[in-house]
């Protein structure tokens, strides 16, 4: 049995088979349609991540399967009762046949995979993993460029607590010769440890200070919205790296602009007109590479 | 693409239309329900309304359709952290075939559909609109009396922020000689801009302030709950209109009575059992008029 | 029609139906998959019980029906209005095939029954019935053991408050020749109107304060849940009756463990790997034992 837990476990060829059936599903989804017929997925939010799990139960639903849910498993009556998370496991794996699992703890889904009887499927546990978006993320990119060896990519905003940049990075490092811009306030900076993960895997990473400190010929921008909630707690005053129409004149016509989303005013609204602005293609592509995964796990 | 937006897009033929597809659905479901196959409708509820959910994620079922759904799309994580409704939306189109949208702001559903490339179904936008209520509203009138031309009708309840009755008339100016008693306390008038809109249409609109000034040969008696908490905050004494077997008397055997439900004490509970009690079937209706609107927009 | 409102509806031959009708299901659901094909199953929850509603979710979707679901249907908006639960099912029959209700009033599945058009299942309700609870738990004990007739059941926690209890009591005795133990602190033992129930029906009754008083070769072993909030409330300490493992090694080979979950301490994790722990297992005949009832429902 397959779990979908981090990363780490998945490799070049992985990734590669991933969006060439992402691809073929898209192309004609008719022979896919009934992969997961008879299947029940159960998906299981203990928080709240709505358009996380909008996408997982599409994709579950386009390719035949059914879904059971709860949205907010935190104030599941047995959680409330004091119900351990492995217990929860035990008695959901008995009702489905795979388990989409958001949790605030970041070995979570590990734990989960430790007693369940299906498959699980990490779909983001707190400061930890996200694998199912670092996958987008690199379809996306891969989709765009044909590749992934040899990009310069510029990765900003909250790079010290952003999950999205950390895991992305981890499958960056599956490429070659492969240029990590990172630009942030000093204090969201990159953590050490993955600047070392990079520098052991032979990619290159450049830390900026502002929008001048790029390269004008980068690949890929990909931009994260910056938790302005604990920058104010902390009385901090917020300077943020806003891309609109102007910065954007400034990189190639062959670049991509990213953003997980949601995105607050880091990424002005002129620029959704920008034919480089991918972000909403990006959302979308998050649906096709969880019908990828699921079809896998299934087939 | 179509949307279903505001009543004013609807004329005559339109509601016929409708109304004979609904019926013919009804008659005889088999040659419909796969007209929504392979397709996934989104509900995205920003204010709670458990009963319009239910009855549209019913419809889609029913057409051989599937959903994904939040109910509370206002705690909705994305929203929480800033997300416009039209970056949500381009987000749940990528998802979805039909977006079904209920939110607190009068041009929400205008907004998303500006942005959506799926349709948009307006499920109730605050003060402003609800048009799929007005139309299982003239169905059930039409069901029942078999046309709309030259009928008595009686709203009553609350008609100065009533959405539903403001719906309902500006569908009732689609059809000839109507005649329309509104009887309500005197600050729960109907506003001039409607009877304005009537008067144009050449309907004929009489103010009431109580049972006696309404027509015994009235043919439809249009119930609304008076929103009390509303008034009890206002400091003011609640006034109301309470339809019991003693009130049902003065109107004729062939006239019915409607109302959007919930109710509260306007409808005693002993008219229940009277056949001209048509809420409970009305509501239904709910069901088929929303399963007429979907096949119509996939066929 | 049919409605499940209460334990005291079911005769012995009932149960046996059901659980070979729940054994050949599962032996091969191919005969059954499409037992509610175009059927939609209301789910109406007004209290939290996510393991309940998502095991019914899943029984009606591996049987081909559909499912429309509210998970708080107290902070449903009609409810919020004053709508009357009479009223509220009123309106869900005419969506829906069956009606699932979870309530916390006593009476509250009855009261639905009385005015729905379609089969109410009652999910619980209350300090009242939840008759699915005992069936599943009744189907378990009959899968290991082959009979009920002739067995000794011990029932333990809270025999006072405890819902389960006091509904699987009702179903033991159909059979003949059971002995039941009732361990519990003394507040909590079982009311009198119980044992007075089991008397007329020739089942022995024996409270018991501490393990001590079990006898070794006891069937089953029915913990429960105290409500230790309740307690807490009261400022009592608790006394708790925890089995690990050498409290089960003076339990016979043949003897299974059986709990309704959540759990708390009351059973150590040690036990889980016990062959004779049963809990996980009951949870999941669940699904099937539900499945079962909807399939009879709707034949």
């Amino acid at each position: 049995m397959k779990h979908i837990i981090s990363c780490d476990q998945f490799k070049r060829e992985d990734l590669e088979n991933l969006f060439q059936l992402t691809d073929a599903m898209r192309g004609d989804l008719s022979h896919y349609k009934t992969g997961l017929a008879d299947r029940i997925v159960a998906t299981l939010f203990y928080e709240p991540s709505t358009r996380t799990r909008l996408s997982f139960e599409a994709a579950v639903l386009r390719l035949g399967g059914e879904i059971i849910s709860t949205e907010n498993a935190k104030e599941m009556s047995s959680t409330v009762k004091g119900e351990s998370l492995e217990d929860t496991v035990r008695v959901i794996h008995g009702y489905s046949d795979a388990l989409v699992l958001r949790h605030p703890d970041r070995n979570a889904a590990e734990e989960a995979a430790q007693v369940s009887e299906v498959p699980v499927i990490n779909a983001g546990s707190g400061s930890g993993e996200h694998p199912t978006q670092a996958l987008l993320d690199m379809y996306t990119i891969f989709k765009h460029h044909g590749t992934l060896d040899g990009l310069s990519v510029a990765v900003m905003g909250d790079l010290f607590y952003g999950r999205t940049i950390h895991s992305l990075l981890k499958l960056l490092a599956l490429y070659r010769k492969v240029t990590v811009f990172g630009l942030s306030r000093e204090e969201l900076s990159l953590p050490d440890e993955y600047k070392r993960y990079l520098e052991e895997r032979n990619l290159q990473y450049v830390s900026c200070r502002n929008f001048d400190d790029l390269p004008r010929e980068v690949d890929v921008i990909y931009h994260t919205r910056t938790q302005t909630e604990r920058n104010l707690n902390a009385g901090m005053e917020v300077e943020e790296f806003i891309i609109d129409d102007f910065v954007m004149d400034r990189f190639p016509q062959n670049a991509i602009l990213m953003h997980p989303l949601p995105r607050n005013r880091e990424i002005a609204r002129e620029v959704d007109s920008d034919p480089r602005a991918k972000y909403f293609e990006q959302s979308r592509n998050g649906m096709y590479i969880r019908m990828g995964l699921l079809y896998q796990l299934f087939r």
